[in-house]
């Protein structure tokens, strides 16, 4: 997979933060992961198969996450639990979903979104992948974007 | 999807551990997660998607990551680096695909395997998924085997 597949990603978060939280987003540059990307306190993680194997990671700030989730909630959220967990792992599937209709070459299919929580939690990839990530601004605060592909991978062991 | 599913990653764990790492386990009361459900320090996590949409999480204390990486390093792992990571991602994605040949009615597909580190993290799944725990302990130390499988899911947003 080439790594133009980011702009499907980032064009389905934009459209995803638009339509679903009435919330622009301000792209950064993409650039590989390193040791000094910015960590967040929640992340989104969702698994895709197909003809490609990969994942996308949506980390959220807590101030994004709590914010977001109140607009989609339509009452305030003011701490991480299930429905702030939901909202975010249902904007993890928007986002994944939206790409993947981008990417209909790959047929692609979604796994279901598992939302990580702790302060100093880091999301890894296998050595052999290199994730991208991009960085976003919202107004609610800082947001990032990950997502890396296998370019070869052999079937799981059975 | 029956929650007999279960049986089929508690044989594929099983034998996997005993096949790669020659390290038996000792497997402890299947049970569903809730908040005493003990946290370890890094966790595989990896997507199935198919005709059921699901998780399997992996999670290890430190001493049991870094003891199982020694083995398949055949080197000692002091710390949790990159080979760990992988080593941890690895066995997750065995213990899926394993499970995964015994579910062949589901057609399951499995995507890249994440590793998560972060000593207080905790890997969330959706609120109408009811992941199965089932803790194990081995020569090294305890870990844990978390699956679910969405009962009924749409496809997500185009």
């Amino acid at each position: 997979m080439r790594v133009e597949y980011i702009n499907s990603f980032i064009t389905s978060l934009d459209h995803t933060f638009q339509t679903m939280l009435d919330c622009s987003v301000a792209r950064g540059r993409p650039a590989v992961k390193n040791s000094s990307t910015p960590k967040f306190e929640i992340s989104g993680v969702i698994g895709l198969s197909g003809k490609a194997v990969g994942t996308v990671v949506l980390s959220f700030s807590r101030d994004v996450a709590l914010q977001a989730a109140s607009h989609m909630l339509m009452c305030e959220a003011k701490e991480i639990n299930a429905e702030v967990i939901d909202a975010v792992g249902e904007l993890t599937n928007m986002v994944a979903g939206g790409a993947k209709a981008q990417l209909a070459e790959y047929e692609l299919m979604v796994s279901l979104p598992n939302v990580i929580t702790g302060r100093n939690h880091a999301v890894r990839f296998p050595s052999d992948v290199t994730p991208l990530c991009v960085p976003f601004e919202s107004k609610w605060g800082p947001l990032s974007l990950e997502v890396g592909f296998s370019p070869i991978r052999e079937p799981a062991h059975a």
